[in-house]
């Protein structure tokens, strides 16, 4: 049971060291938080596959201001692999232009190498509110 | 690696039954492929918790021919747990009303029960398309 805590307890950091470092743009350090063929899902994309797809469309993103909020919702580890489900709330703020919100959940799937968490797999169900 | 792979092969077999028994309406069938505790996650809506408020959700749907094609992208199994990603499309064909296609990933967590594949957690990240 220890291990397990352990375990939740890295992939609860895991969630908040993403949130934390997308908000400071620090890019590295979420790449850093993936692993090498980490696949992102969303609705109405082809899935993203890879960190430089990732480092890439950031590059997008540097002129928008970024906040999240996240509330793990349900974790499950199963030895070296586990599942995080997490109630996301994203605002973004250009530096000119309309802030939009975006809420909804995400499934992801992470995968432990060499005894440090990774994520894996993606599922964004995140969605626009208050339009 | 015969075990994972008599795994894999019901896997493939549950997601086949899933999108046959959709398409004919067959609702029990379905129900009978989830666990008590299913959770179901969508763009745009709360989670839908438990069989009883999928069942309800069917009853909606019963003026409307369904169409699904899936093409699995990938299985990982890890002992009494599971996940499965699939490239899914579903036609909606309300008996009057416009036809709408739905396409998309879907990122499943299955749990192993008695021997037997539930689906346990399912991301959905269909989205309109063509219009």
């Amino acid at each position: 049971m220890q291990a397990i805590q352990d375990d939740e307890t890295a992939i609860r950091q895991l969630v908040a060291t993403w949130l934390s470092a997308s908000k400071q743009k620090n890019t590295n350090k979420v790449l850093s938080l993936m692993a090498e063929d980490v696949v992102f899902l969303t609705p109405g994309h082809p899935p993203m596959r890879g960190k430089s797809a990732f480092a890439e469309a950031q590059q997008q993103l540097q002129q928008i201001d970024v906040d999240a909020q996240g509330e793990i919702q349900e974790i499950k580890v199963f030895g070296e692999w586990a599942y995080v489900w997490t109630a996301l709330s994203v605002v973004l703020m250009p530096r000119s232009g309309e802030v939009i919100t975006r809420s909804g959940h995400t499934l992801s799937i992470l995968q432990k190498q060499a005894g440090v968490w990774f994520l894996y797999r993606d599922a964004n169900m995140l969605a626009p509110v208050g339009r």
